[in-house]
C-alpha cells in the first residue's frame, strides 16, 4: 500500500459508458467523457490523468484505432493505465495490447466499460471505474479486463453475448 | 485470476452508506441495507454472501459492537471479508479487527463506507464498493480501509476531519 | 377545487417518456411504461387510471394509431384525460383529437411527452406529468399541450425543431 | 392559454425541498435553492424570477418569518406567485397569506413543497413543483396548497401527520 497517492493513466475511447441521448435528434451520440465527473462523484483521490484517444462505439472500431490507442498505452510515463472501452470488441483491444504492450514493458493495462450509459442514471459504470482502479493499482503488469466486479488476463475471458456477461474460458 | 467468481462474505455495519430520510419525521434513519440493490446496479458476478452485523452511525458504536464483528470475522468461512461501515470510527474497528484477526488466521478483511449516503442519489458509495470489492480480491492477508479509490493497511491510516478525506500517516 | 381527488385517464402511447436503454444490443426500446412508477414518485394522490393504447416512436404513428387514440379518448368515461406522446407529431394527434372529440364531448384532453426519456435519470418528464396532470383537472373542455411548464391550445402551437421546444403559433 | 410565457414569481423559503446533506458532519442543512436547477431539469419556459425569502426548516418558522412571506407577496410586482415551503407548518403560512393578501389584491399564490430533498434522488419534488406551476397560471387570485397532483384552497386543508399527505377539509 502506497503512503502516497499512485498515479494512473485513463484513456477514454468512448463505448457504452460514454453515450449520451441526444435530445434533438432522439438518437445516442458521444460528446465529452463524463469520466472526471465520475472520479468527482467517487471523490477519487487517486493522482489520475484523462486522455481521450477516441469516442466511438466499439463495434466500429478499426485495426488503426487499436494501433492508436497500444501506441498511447507504449508511450505513457505512467506504468498503471486503465482503459474506458465498449464491451463488444474489448477483448479485442486486450489481445491488441498484449501484442503491442507485452508484461516486459513493465505495465499493468486494465480495461474496463459499462452495459449502461453513465449518464442514464442506472449505470453500471461507477462500479465498474472504482473496481477498475483499484485492480490497476495492484495488480502485476499485464493485460486485464474488469467488469461486474471480476477481473481476467486478457487471454482467459470472453462476452457472452445472449446474458451481456464477460465468463472466464 | 480465478476462472470462478471469488467468495466474499459483506459484514454490514450501518453508517452514511445506508442512511435514509424517513419523510414522516424528517430524519436520518437506518432500515434495511441498499448493498443488494447496489450489487445489482454494479451487475456484480462475485459469489457474494451479506450480513448484517448492525445498523447504526459509527459515532454510536461500543466496544461490544466492534467485538461482534471481531467475531463474526473470526467465524466467517469466507477468506475475503468487506465490511462496510460508517468513517468516523472506521480507523477504530480497523484495529479491532487486526487485533482479532490477525493475519495468522488468513483473512482479508476491507472496510469500506461513504461520505453521502446511497439513496441520496450523487454518492461515492457505488465507486467504494466497486473499489473495495476489488481489493478484497487481490490484497494478502491483513486489515485495510478502502476509500476515494485508494486503499491503506489499518495501521496507516487517518481520517481527516477537516476535509473529511482518509490520508496515509 | 375538488375536496375528493380528481379523476383522470392516462393514455399512454410510448415516445421519449418511456423509451428505455436494452444493454443487450445498446438500442433505444419500449417495453412497460414507466407511468406508475413516476406517479408513485410524485406521490400523486389522484385518481388515476393508466391505458396503454401504444408504444412508439410518434414518428411511426399512422392514421389508424391516432385513430385509436381518438377512440379511446371518445369512450373514456373519465372526463379529464392525459395522454403521453411522442414530442415530433403531438401536434399532429392533438388536431385529430381536436376533430374526434369536439369541446361538445365535454372532455379535457391534455397530451405531453419529454425531451429525455424519464429512465435516463435528467428527464423532465416527471416535471411535465405534474404540469399536465394539474392543467387536465382545472382546464375547461377542450385540447391542449402541455410541454415545459407552459400549455396552449391543440391549434396554436408549434414544436421548434431546431430548438426541440413547442412555442406559441 | 397565453400566447407569451407567463411571468411568475418564485419565492423560496427552504423547507424539505432545499435541504441538503453536509457531507462533513452528517447533518441535513439548507445552502442555496435548487429551484433554478429544477426549472433547467425540467426545461421550464416560463418568465419566472426567483427570490430567496429565507432558507428553514418550517417548524422554525416565526410570526416575523411568515410576515416577511406575506410581505414578499404583496409587494411583488408580478400577479402569480409560488412559494415553495416545508409542509409542517405550509397550511399556517397559507393561511397568514390569505390574510395579508387577500383575493382583492388580485394575485393567485400557491404554496408547494416536498416530501423528499430534491437532492436526495428519489424525490416528490421535480413532479410538485411542474404541478405548481400550472396551478399558478390558471387558477384565480386566491391561496392555494398544491401537493401530490392535487390542489387545495387555504382553509380547505391540512396535513396528514401520521400519512404525511395533505388532505381536504
Amino acid at each position: 500500500m502506497n503512503p502516497e497517492p499512485v498515479r494512473v493513466r485513463i484513456l477514454v475511447t468512448g463505448g457504452t459508458f460514454d453515450k449520451r441521448y441526444n435530445e434533438l435528434t432522439g438518437a445516442l451520440t458521444f460528446e465529452d467523457t463524463h469520466l472526471p465527473e465520475m472520479l468527482r462523484l467517487g471523490r477519487c483521490r487517486l493522482d489520475v490523468s484523462i486522455t481521450t484517444v477516441t469516442m466511438m462505439d466499439s463495434l466500429d472500431m478499426t485495426a488503426a484505432d487499436r494501433a492508436a490507442i497500444v501506441d498511447r498505452c507504449r508511450h505513457a510515463t505512467e506504468s498503471r493505465i486503465l482503459v474506458t472501452h465498449g464491451t463488444d470488441t474489448m477483448v479485442e483491444t486486450a489481445r491488441a495490447l498484449a501484442q503491442g504492450c507485452p508484461v516486459s514493458t513493465g505495465k499493468t493495462i486494465v480495461l474496463t466499460g459499462a452495459m449502461i450509459p453513465y449518464a442514464f442514471g442506472s449505470s453500471d459504470g461507477l462500479f465498474n471505474l472504482g473496481s477498475a482502479l483499484s485492480f490497476v493499482q495492484v495488480l502485476p503488469p499485464g493485460v486485464y479486463i474488469a467488469m461486474n466486479g471480476r477481473c481476467f488476463t486478457w487471454d482467459r475471458v470472453r462476452k457472452n453475448r445472449e446474458t451481456g456477461v464477460f465468463e472466464g474460458t
